[in-house]
């Protein structure tokens, strides 16, 4: 779109909608579809892991790995030689999901036990980040989302190690949330049922940190570390 | 097979080997794969969700689902109107992929950063499973997953929600785990730099059950909901 006024702030990404089409349409249970920007990327934000699934001759593969997010890019990484990366820069579908597990619903019949959730699913096809500067971005939002504040405090990468790094990102348009909250939904009869029913909270919980054992004992732990917070790294 | 003698017990499905096949064989870092039955069972039973990986029209799925296990079966379940097992039921490849997050490896190089994981990745085809005791058998098996203990207490499923659930099996035969544990490895050069570097371990922890703003104050909780410890589930 063209900049009207270039000393005007370029519109956030999340203005622009989500597409809603035949396969990122929430299906199952519709009311619990969510096609709003802020609502996919708070739920990308808390995530660590997504499972990334493509296809080579007829055969799916569901792959866990971490990734970054840079705005409404979506960014994964690793070697050029892994074969996930390989097919995938080849420009195939891909259906990428991140989902964290809030709760379990206890019903009162087995029927209705569930768990409450929130998920994001994302299509699209991936291409490799070559310009440096938009691949420093990436590795800085990977670890990032691993742990805000870790990347002033190391050692960034070298020539040899973006040399070694594939990164292929994926513009997050065609992607849909889901989510599952509060209490059970029983059949009517049944809430006259002596049953406990209700709901256990989930959440990533850190315990202390554990230094690497050939860490020398001048190395004070940093606060981001002590204070880790995973439910933090949504904001 | 035929049992010679009908009174010995039957040989523990763990005993017959995973199949190593070109598509379960792990690549990336191949020491991190296992490929033994009680490693596989183990991280599947202390997972809660599954990643379902399908291709329809060859655009690849990938649905977050809940899931059980009894012996040597995987199971799903949902309603016969799901797309997903819609399309599983008609034998097509399907790929299954349990992950657990077991914490933040902090390197002093951004290249270097990682997680500690556990994770099972499962290929084959999935059948419907409709001889009801097998089926009731896998229901019990989704309920008790969530949270052991829970099935004596609850309204067991009606003949018309048994209809109302569609339950598809995978053998799990071709199947393999990747683990990554322990402290970071850097770069020998980079272990003189004063960087602080260890992990974080992160489990999944329960917070205080909440009762359903409905329940009966004279309904105590249960034990196992009090007690609930989802690392326990591996047991």
């Amino acid at each position: 779109m063209n900049q009207i006024n270039p000393q005007a702030q370029p519109e956030p990404p999340h203005s622009e909608p989500l597409l809603k089409t035949s396969r990122s349409k929430v299906r199952r249970v519709p009311k619990r579809g969510h096609y709003d920007r802020q609502q996919v990327y708070q739920i990308l934000d808390e995530g660590l892991v997504c499972h990334v699934g493509f296809v080579v001759d007829g055969q799916p593969f569901v792959i866990p790995t971490a990734y970054g997010r840079v705005e409404d890019q979506f960014y994964i990484h690793g070697s050029p030689a892994s074969r996930m990366l390989r097919n995938l820069q080849q420009g195939i579908p891909v259906c990428i999901t991140v989902t964290l597990i809030d709760g379990l619903v206890l019903a009162r019949s087995a029927f209705h036990h569930s768990m409450n959730y929130r998920s994001v699913v994302l299509f699209g096809t991936a291409t490799p980040v070559l310009e440096p500067d938009l691949k420093l971005a990436a590795l800085k939002a990977f670890t990032e989302n691993i742990i805000p504040g870790r990347w002033n405090d190391i050692r960034l990468p070298s020539r040899q190690e973006m040399a070694a790094t594939l990164v292929l990102a994926l513009p997050i348009a065609e992607a849909s949330a889901k989510v599952r909250t509060g209490p059970p939904k029983d059949d009517e009869a049944d809430y006259a049922l002596p049953i406990w029913a209700g709901e256990i909270p989930l959440r990533h919980s850190p315990a202390p940190a554990i230094p690497d054992p050939v860490l020398s004992d001048d190395i004070a732990i940093p606060a981001y570390v002590a204070g880790y917070n995973p439910v933090g790294d949504a904001m």
